[in-house]
């Protein structure tokens, strides 16, 4: 089953009375009169992060991908809650201080405290992160409007590589190796758009499970589609190199996910502000494509203007 | 190492500018200025629950055991996110109803709402539960005050006898076994009690791992001990019959956990209200010693006020 289908046919009726978990199609809880922003996710090893050979790069990761949540809705993280399930081996007390100095460095970089958790024994390592922030307001999914441009924040596709790497499917040079690995532990998130994003976005969402899935996620419920142009979706030069050289697909590379980058959509008459807001406070802002008013007809183009067929969309969890 | 051990070492040091985070060392998180309580807490399959022949009960339990931590500190629980790890054959289609039932109930029961969450694929079952309240003040640990009275709210151990009846350690008959399994996984937890304890308690906290090894924490950064009366402690007629003819010792009934009573102390000059709220709204508290001057020294005293020397206090988590 579907995870999505899971969530529909058993919890949604259950979420009736609470406005603010968003019937549960949105990436966060907002309950507007507390002014609460949560976020809850797990992850588990094997599925989430590879392995934990490096617990102090799989804890950035994990702590990044939970806030992203917040600020791809324009919510700073303030707070966050850590349950660890695992074993003696794997909280070690040389992996626990690896862990400790990681949580340490995370939130000084983005300014959020832990305030709490639980630690259980298990043999399966496994983290739920609960972060919680204060605002206002958010910026939904399914708001997108016809015409709206769409924009992607940062670089696309370096993560999937890394991971490439690390199951042995892709062999570069210890430089390309360590920059891209460090990407797919330590992905770029964009903590200082969550300062500007409610000025221009209509909707919004991250990207977890890959850029075309987590578009299909943020208008699900209108009937709208998107058209992308291939060639403007940003990768770094370190990935271009790499795709040109190996001539891998870049559609497959920006379609995997794990970027936690956050796309938004926007009225054309924000194009200044958004250009403003990119220079000024250095977050790159690419706009990818726009939003049609043909339901269910989403394409992407290639530099002749030809629809691209594709069939991995991305990653979908599955029961 | 010990779960203490491990927060303290190395995690307590990461919460120290999150004031609501209480040091780590309380059972919610709680920021005054957004009144904000919050309880994070994993059940993995074997340890916090036997398994999951039941999906219906084992819900139930830990939804329960999860809203204990906000009863017992006098916030009543208003949101819960639930993050569910397993595979397609504990997530079946069977179960998965049984499980939306069962939280509907419980949301009937409680007034609580689910409002997020996270599904992912796992072969170890868990879930992460995080409940949410509001509130202007709290009952913190570790503020008892010398000659309190202690106080316990329902009837202790009917549950750890349940769990022997999961185990086949103990044999009963049907409806006896059914009513021990019951409070097994359907704990008798006390919401009426969040609406008054803070008139009257000083500190409190809820059993989870053991009626004296809860009152340890509750009171472990204080000079103070207990001192109880094995006979006043309460327990259900039938444990009490079960005791009996079985030739049972009490003290460990009432000292392995799994009930989700609310432990409190209170001022002598408290005794009348205290009173007057059990009685006008039905809920069972039961006066079962007092704060002792001297640290470190508690004791448990039989019939005869001779003092119990037992071993196990009760559930360490242990890595």
């Amino acid at each position: 089953m579907h995870e999505f289908e899971l969530i529909r046919d058993y919890f949604q009726k259950l979420s009736k009375n609470s406005p603010g978990s968003l019937n549960l199609e949105d990436d966060v809880f907002f309950d507007k009169k507390n002014k609460l922003v949560v976020s809850v996710d797990t992850y588990v090893e094997g599925i989430h992060f590879i392995n934990f050979t490096k617990p102090e790069w799989v804890i950035k990761k994990i702590i990044r991908s939970s806030i992203s949540d917040l600020i791809c809705k324009g919510v700073k993280p303030r707070y966050y809650f850590i349950s660890a399930s695992g074993n003696k081996k794997k909280f070690s007390k040389s992996n626990l201080s690896k862990i400790s100095k990681s949580l340490n460095e995370e939130q000084n970089k983005y300014q959020i405290f832990l305030s709490g958790g639980d630690t259980v024994f298990s043999n399966k390592l496994s983290f739920t992160i609960t972060s919680i922030g204060f605002d206002n307001n958010v910026v939904y999914r399914n708001k997108a409007k016809i015409n709206d441009d769409i924009y992607v924040s940062g670089n696309l596709g370096d993560s999937y590589l890394g991971l490439m790497i690390l199951k042995n499917k892709i062999k570069l040079n210890n430089s390309l190796n360590k920059y891209f690995i460090n990407q797919y532990f330590m992905p770029n998130i964009q903590l200082k758009l969550a300062n500007h994003i409610k000025k221009f976005a209509n909707t919004s969402i991250d990207i977890s499970d890959g850029l075309l899935a987590d578009l299909d996620k943020m208008i699900n419920k209108q009937k709208l589609s998107y058209k992308l142009f291939l060639k403007d979706i940003p990768i770094s030069n370190n990935l271009k190199k790499i795709l040109d050289f190996k001539k891998l697909s870049k559609i497959n590379y920006i379609s995997n996910g794990d970027d936690y980058q956050v796309i938004f959509t926007a009225s054309k008459t924000k194009r200044r502000i958004i250009r403003k807001v990119s220079l000024n406070y250095r977050i790159k802002i690419t706009k990818i494509g726009s939003i049609q008013s043909v339901g269910n007809k989403s394409s992407i183009l290639d530099h002749k203007n030809m629809e691209i067929s594709f069939k991995n969309k991305g990653y979908f969890h599955q029961f």
